[in-house]
């Protein structure tokens, strides 16, 4: 029944069967960063950074306010102290640090949707968490479970979307039942790698084993077998929470993938300089790892970076700033510094999909991507600083992935692609559209898009004036009309729902702990 | 009276004896790249590109319509067919590009608006030449002087401008007369480096007598000192027509800055592959830079690259493509194969301001700014692939122009901009807003947006609800309201006019030869 189906090799304009398909190219399922990177840093100002938030971690320390872990780094060689906070001497933290893997294989239920993480290796993941969802038609309303499954199956339509941010909010679904929902919708409606909040224990567990019965793994297989990830926030400045810290813990015991993530707001959470929120992000970030490594030497774990700024004048945080770019690239540099994978975003601060959306979003998507990023989250739908998972931006940012992932494909040079003889053929003056060379190539020579409208003023006009936000709402409504399930093995349907229902008549889980 | 003046350190932010400065930092005033460069080409791949474009010139040749150029050219060793055909071979070619400059330094009025260009350096230029412009209160119309004026306007008041390109086509002044207009309104509202048609060498010795004029240089002096540009576009494939090759002829010499812009259009004028395209737009530049050689040796020229591609379906052009990103790449590479200063630009097919118009046009700009241009044309206002000069889209881009000069501005890394006693004293789960680390440096930590809105939604939504183009508009108004031109010499102003109404009086120029 794991049947690996067969894609379209083109984008929407090709039909078959009377039906668009939206997918886009096979070659645009795997990046390879090809670029040098954009650094920001000599090598010396990185060692400055380093030694700075060893500095913090052994000298100022950070505040873990989980008992367990607190008894786990002192078990590691960790200095805690009585009001929670736990120093770490360098060398014992480096030597913590340089047991996570440089790269990890994650795995889908369909070969090809794989994702693998580290070195050039570059994955997109849709908007994670907003409470808020809005589309044109409806307007900006509360989250719910509707709204989160659009957007598993837009994730599963667009071959350039690698895995699942949690999306949105779904606060129609009880808390204490919703990590099974929505572990339920991502194995259901999609392939690409599924996510799972930090919510307890229990939480943790149940969507652990919603992900391992869809993979129909054994238990141990699990554990060996990263098929789902999971952010860690930590509480900036210098803390971690009990949430956060029972995650990290479950992850690396359970062998799954964990983003340890500052929210290094500079101004606000982190000193008002790029060096200094740097410092900080990579104290905290290199904090949470050393637990992971304490919990389980090897666990899978990414080094997040989310340096941002606030605006000083409102305390609003800003984002696809300058500042945001350049703290993108640092955290390129720091991350290879530790050989670890790297977690990056494409976040904007706009209220609503216009210009400013498109361009903050490029100036973060371009951090990233030119910063070495390996996993990008919020990567599509994400609105309004992160309140709001709106359907136009989803669709506006898979155009502008789509057009990253071409970026990434090498641009053949032969004396076939060169055609010095069309040149000859063509001559002084005359026009490429018939000749030999363009009829064997016109097909897909070109990026064909999505959502950008190409054609002359007059005819765009007449056909209404329609900007990219109000073409982007008929995609979204096409993609979800036409969207077609991946196929999942009825029995291990039937033993999801039936640990669905058990949990759920069990009172689902205490997501406070 | 040619007063340097001093402008406010900060953005639109901040006021001065209560009026706004738009100018912001005196930092965007010069940029330089800091980063490395994003190369699509390995060096083989290079050379094959530059073998084949040699190759081009020298079998198959390249139609010069203008018999003084192909005079000019035979004298320096061309071959001349009966056909109108120039060969050059490669051997007599590389020589005479090799005579090129490999930096030019353009003069301004003002000493801190000179522009300097190659190696790492970077100037924008306003867009350049569409018949029409637009604004959201008037909406789409025939271009008008009082549009170019305004263009000049703004190019005058932000620091991230460098650069006049043509702006709009004034068509309500006769074109005979048009040079006389346009030059007198650049040197009389700009400071910044201005423009020059190629349009018969009666317009262009006028132009280049009133920038003289407003220099106040002798002849002599004037042609030793580049103080305009002009482009030469070939008209591609493989044509140089008579007015373009009359320009070159004149810019060189008389010492201006000429950049051969060969408009390659990938699937319509050029082969429909990036190599072959490039492998023509290579051949074409450095035809006409020869010829610029040919006539005097170490002219100043600057390396063009225009190619995008055709949307295949409507032949309409496409800018901001994958396709067009990875041109703007390669073409860096080229230009540093020549050590010749490069142009690019930052164009969109977008016929509104809409997400679409920022994310192609910011596509076009990381290929022109990673890519290693050194002069970037329609960097601001270009709209509907270049048939609108749009208010709002130049007042946007400007924005993301901001965004990226303070992008290359560096980041300081050392004991202070760490900050580690401030992290120390804010300590775990506390806050940066009020330590002194942060009230030294708030005022200027971070770029302050000119179009930005980051308020939060409830805020933005009280307040109407505007998106970006309806804000830049605004900011569009506030400019030209408070403008205010820069110092010129009464005297030079005087002979300037003079020779303006002496030459209306002859009738103007010839401008078809």
């Amino acid at each position: 029944m794991m049947v690996t189906r067969h894609r379209s090799r083109r984008g929407r304009t090709s039909a078959t069967n009377g039906r668009k398909h939206f997918g886009g190219k096979d070659s645009w399922r795997q990046w390879t960063y090809p670029y040098n990177y954009l650094e920001i840093f000599s090598a010396d100002q990185i060692e400055a950074i380093h030694t700075a938030s060893l500095k913090v971690l052994s000298e100022i320390g950070i505040r873990i306010l989980h008992e367990p872990s607190r008894r786990r780094l002192a078990v590691a060689g960790a200095s805690v102290g009585d009001d929670m906070m736990v120093r770490l001497d360098p060398a014992h933290l480096m030597e913590l640090v340089s047991q996570a893997p440089s790269t990890i294989a994650l795995k889908s239920r369909r070969s090809d949707c794989d994702m693998a993480l580290g070195d050039r290796r570059l994955a997109m993941a849709t908007v994670g968490g907003p409470p808020f969802y809005s589309d044109l038609d409806g307007g900006r309303r509360e989250g719910t479970l509707r709204d989160f499954d659009n957007f598993c199956r837009l994730a599963q339509t667009f071959n350039v979307m690698h895995a699942i941010g949690p999306n949105v909010e779904p606060q129609d679904i009880p808390i204490n039942v919703r990590h099974l929902q929505t572990s339920r919708s991502q194995v259901m409606l999609s392939e690409k790698i599924p996510f799972l909040f930090f919510r307890g224990h229990e939480a943790v567990t149940d969507g652990y084993e919603i992900f391992r019965l869809a993979h129909g793994l054994s238990e141990e297989e699990f554990r060996k077998t990263p098929v789902c990830w999971s952010v860690a926030n930590s509480n900036s400045p210098l803390q971690l929470d009990e949430l956060m810290c029972q995650g990290i813990i479950d992850a690396a015991e359970y062998g799954q993938v964990m983003v340890l993530t500052p929210f290094t707001l500079s101004g606000a959470m982190a000193p008002v300089t790029i060096a200094g929120a740097l410092t900080q992000q990579n104290a905290e970030a290199l904090a949470g790892i050393a637990l992971s490594q304490a919990v389980r030497s090897g666990a899978p774990v990414i080094y997040g970076s989310f340096t941002s700024n606030v605006d000083m004048r409102s305390g609003s945080p800003a984002f696809g700033t300058p500042e945001y770019t350049k703290a993108a690239f640092g955290s390129g540099q720091l991350a290879r510094r530790y050989n670890l994978p790297l977690r990056s975003s494409a976040p904007t601060a706009s209220n609503c999909v216009d210009a400013q959306a498109a361009y903050e979003t490029q100036m973060s998507l371009w951090g990233a991507v030119a910063g070495g990023a390996n996993l990008v989250l919020h990567a599509a739908g994400w609105l309004e600083g992160g309140l709001v998972a709106s359907a136009e931006k989803f669709i506006i940012d898979i155009e502008v992935l789509q057009m990253f992932a071409e970026l990434m494909c090498p641009v053949p040079v032969d004396e076939e692609s060169i055609g010095l003889d069309a040149i000859r053929d063509v001559g002084p003056g005359g026009h490429f559209f018939g000749t030999q060379h363009t009829l064997d190539r016109f097909e897909t020579a070109f990026y064909a898009p999505l959502v950008s409208d190409w054609r002359n003023f007059e005819t765009w006009r007449d056909d209404g004036a329609i900007d990219a936000a109000t073409r982007a709402n008929k995609v979204f409504k096409e993609v979800i009309a036409t969207y077609e399930p991946p196929p999942l093995d009825p029995g291990r349907l039937e033993a999801i729902d039936a640990f669905v229902a058990h949990r759920t008549a069990e009172g689902g889980a205490n997501v406070d702990r």
